[in-house]
């Protein structure tokens, strides 16, 4: 490995030297330019790569290198190959799927935690490492007034799962182990799981994982007249025809902004209903817990209280890198009695000794990396109060795309806007064979491929509809101005082509 | 937040300013150094950390701040109160458990990773992070001299997956589902898993995961004479009362250097049982994995032509930062049909036309981070005759460790070295009531305390064990001489003490 020309760089020839700090030094400098400059062009590249499929193949060597190339010639290559194929999430102009959040202070967290290098399965392998994701997850359940038997100091507690899949994964796999142990393990093929049809597709992935069988997987269809949430009423209408089968209906997944249309399922009823039925309440807040820190946003959250297991994503909309998903549960010994495992050449005084919590025992790895270190510096360089204004600001962001939108009677919101996601539709004419399917994939299709934004799709109640949500950490009224015109001009296009 | 003096800083009163590229700048030079000095003095820190359970709560309030503090007050927090909590697991003097190796490749590919900082679940959300994914395992396998049917280009393909953990769990599903396929789905209760007392416990919690019955799971005790690796006629003797039961074995897992002893199952001849009896054959080759790039150790890998999925991982050993663990598998098909889903809302054209790998479908959660940067820096800025060499020189260090133990009477090797590992003991005195077993943990309790090394202990045929494990980037020989001086001191305090 070269330096770039530096006396420090070593070349080829020498031996090895791979953790030497000033190489480290001279290199990280350079790295750090490199993504400060990436930052500083972000908005010149398309936000949605438009390589076609293979491109890469076509660019790199079939085999790994025999001898260590220069770093100048690795920043050649992630110029010239890579970042032409990279989809930029961080850019202002990215609208897409739901974000996710990079900030400096995520990033100065990844780079700490990626020097410390340590893996943190037990207490003894890094004490900072377990203790600093106690206390931050404490921190945060209070910012989020989670009941206190979600903290550490009760029988609950937060960690950091890498995705809210793993989260609904280790939550259901916790409560299935808890009703097999109630009502015997050969009784595996009775368990029910309910949730609505908004529900993210991890849960159902969660749900094959588990081995609980397809047929007992109830997708309750959500209310269109309730901005698609849930309604108890269906819940409990399933669940009865459930029990009179004989069945053992042992979970339900709640949703607070849901990933097609942000919708809330509402919680106390829900919450009611698990509780009736000693069932296992849990609650995915991925995208829509952030907007929670903030008073006004609360309310959502109501309902909690009866929830055995909450989930919210710090890395979509909370500034900290990916991936770093904070998962709570009311009673941790479920967790640890689903996941731990004791071999001998992991055993320690102090997990022994029961005095310390081992975060191998409530997550599906034994390995992981030090995730709290970035979200405890997100905290303590921006603070609660600029992060609740940074929530607030991509939602009056969203509020004005809205208002745009109901400016220009082509277009339709097609269900009310919650946080910060606005989901639309250009109307279609009234001959449209597909009921404006095409004519929305078109106008998609068209903004995306030119680069200047990204935004994605989905389908409710059979309609084809454009999803708009705001929330990379640099967007500002100026790039939703753009985008709106964007999309007046784009729309004016595609339905001069009907 | 405030960047430590600059007019760039911006200070709590101003806007938040959380992904600002000269911000970045000026903060992420002061990381590169911060960095870069703990490296410089990473020796003068105590190896394993001597805090105390608790110690954190003590030092840090039990809120979110809600004013932004400043990166100098950050980093004063870092070195007073994160860095004591710390084991330092790049230090040159850790020789517990097995490695995680950080390198300035690994360093700057995780650097570059966390400003991307995209989702890539699909081929779409960056296309890159897909691409490069594919191009660097078919490298990998390559390295390894896998069979041709590991390749992407084939029916197989690699895929980085957390942990090895993970890459087990992900096996055994597949397997377990193609199982069921064949069987019905009633028949888990049927299903049954062999492998050794000496694999990893991530086995059976990839078992309890996947809802073996615990009962199920023949756990087959290695042979001491063959250096704790299992018999194939010990296998084939379970297997047979099994089938005999009406059972179905499915799924055999073979180690390439176990945990407790860098034990070799015989890969060709459990190979065959797997191919005998149609059942999954999955090897684990986490830690000594990276030793079969040299010629001279990939015999360890014959048989590998007769497995369904090869694991190891490249952040043990292979100095890619934690967490890289690669998984290849000979029939893709068979992850994709137990782990996809199809949203609508991620539908989009690439994805469609089957014309793109969409790694979502080869793992457990759904979001993903780019991970192929840092092995692709790794393999571009050292080459694979310095990563050879660099494998070379460890096991040269644990030879070296090796003959000093046997020059000493005192100690006894316990079990012969193969890799990197060395397990020994301090001999006890015949009339040592526990077999050496306090003996041996007083030896390892002092040097630990003493904070100059770190080292970790098994339990072999009932013997309390010792495991010195070379593999820290910066260990040089002086470090294992050190080491050997200390333990030799040590000895002499515990034998005294007898």
């Amino acid at each position: 490995m070269e330096g770039g020309g530096s006396s420090n760089g070593g070349g080829g020839g020498e031996w090895l030297r791979p953790m030497d700090a000033e190489q480290l030094r001279e290199c990280g400098h350079r790295m750090v330019d490199f993504v400060a400059d990436y930052y500083k062009s972000i908005e010149a590249f398309p936000v949605l790569s438009q390589v076609q499929p293979g491109y890469l193949m076509e660019l790199l060597p079939d085999s790994a290198p025999r001898q260590p190339d220069t770093l100048d010639s690795l920043f050649d290559d992630i110029r010239q190959k890579i970042i032409p194929g990279v989809t930029h999430w961080q850019s202002p102009n990215y609208f897409a799927y739901y974000p996710s959040n990079s900030s400096t202070a995520g990033f100065l967290g990844e780079m700490l935690s990626a020097a410390f290098n340590i893996v943190g399965f037990s207490w003894i392998t890094s004490p900072a490492a377990t203790e600093l994701e106690v206390i931050v997850l404490d921190w945060f359940a209070k910012m989020l007034e989670l009941p206190s038997q979600f903290l550490s100091t009760a029988l609950g507690g937060g960690v950091i799962q890498g995705t809210a899949s793993e989260a609904v994964l280790v939550a259901l796999l916790a409560a299935r182990d808890r009703a097999l142990k109630k009502h015997g393990k050969q009784s595996l093929e009775k368990l029910v799981v309910y949730a609505s049809d908004q529900t993210h597709s991890a849960l159902q992935k969660a749900c094959q994982i588990a081995g609980i069988f397809s047929e007992n997987v109830r997708v309750v269809i959500a209310d269109c007249n309730k901005k698609y949430a849930v309604t108890p009423e269906a819940v409990s209408e399933a669940l009865s025809i459930d029990l009179s089968s004989g069945l053992i209906p042992f979970f339900i997944c709640a949703t607070v902004g849901t990933t097609s249309s942000s919708a809330v399922d509402p919680l106390p009823e829900l919450g009611q209903i698990a509780k009736s039925y000693d069932m296992w309440f849990h609650i995915d807040a991925a995208y829509a817990g952030s907007a929670c820190i903030c008073p006004e946003y609360r309310h959502h959250l109501n309902g909690v209280e009866e929830a055995d297991s909450f989930n919210m994503n710090a890395h979509k909309w909370f500034l900290t890198n990916f991936d770093c998903s904070l998962l709570w549960v009311k009673d941790r010994s479920f967790l640890i009695q689903s996941f731990s495992t004791n071999p001998e050449f992991l055993k320690n005084k102090a997990s022994q000794a029961n005095s310390v919590v081992d975060f191998k025992d409530w997550q599906i790895p034994l390995g992981r990396r030090f995730r709290s270190l970035k979200l405890w510096m997100v905290l303590r360089l921006y603070g609660v109060d600029n992060l609740q204004s940074y929530i607030r600001k991509h939602i009056h962001l969203a509020e004005r795309f809205e208002q745009l939108l109901i400016s220009d009677s082509r277009f339709e919101v097609v269900t009310p806007r919650t946080f910060s996601l606005v989901c639309f539709r250009l109307l279609p004419p009234t001959s449209d064979q597909d009921n404006g399917r095409k004519l929305n994939y078109d106008l998609m299709d068209g903004v995306n491929s030119s680069g200047k934004i990204f935004i994605s799709h989905t389908v409710l109640s059979g309609k084809f509809i454009l999803r708009f949500a705001v929330g990379a950490p640099l967007t500002e009224e100026r790039h939703v101005d753009a985008a709106w015109k964007l999309l007046q001009e784009e729309a004016t296009m595609v339905l001069g082509n009907v």
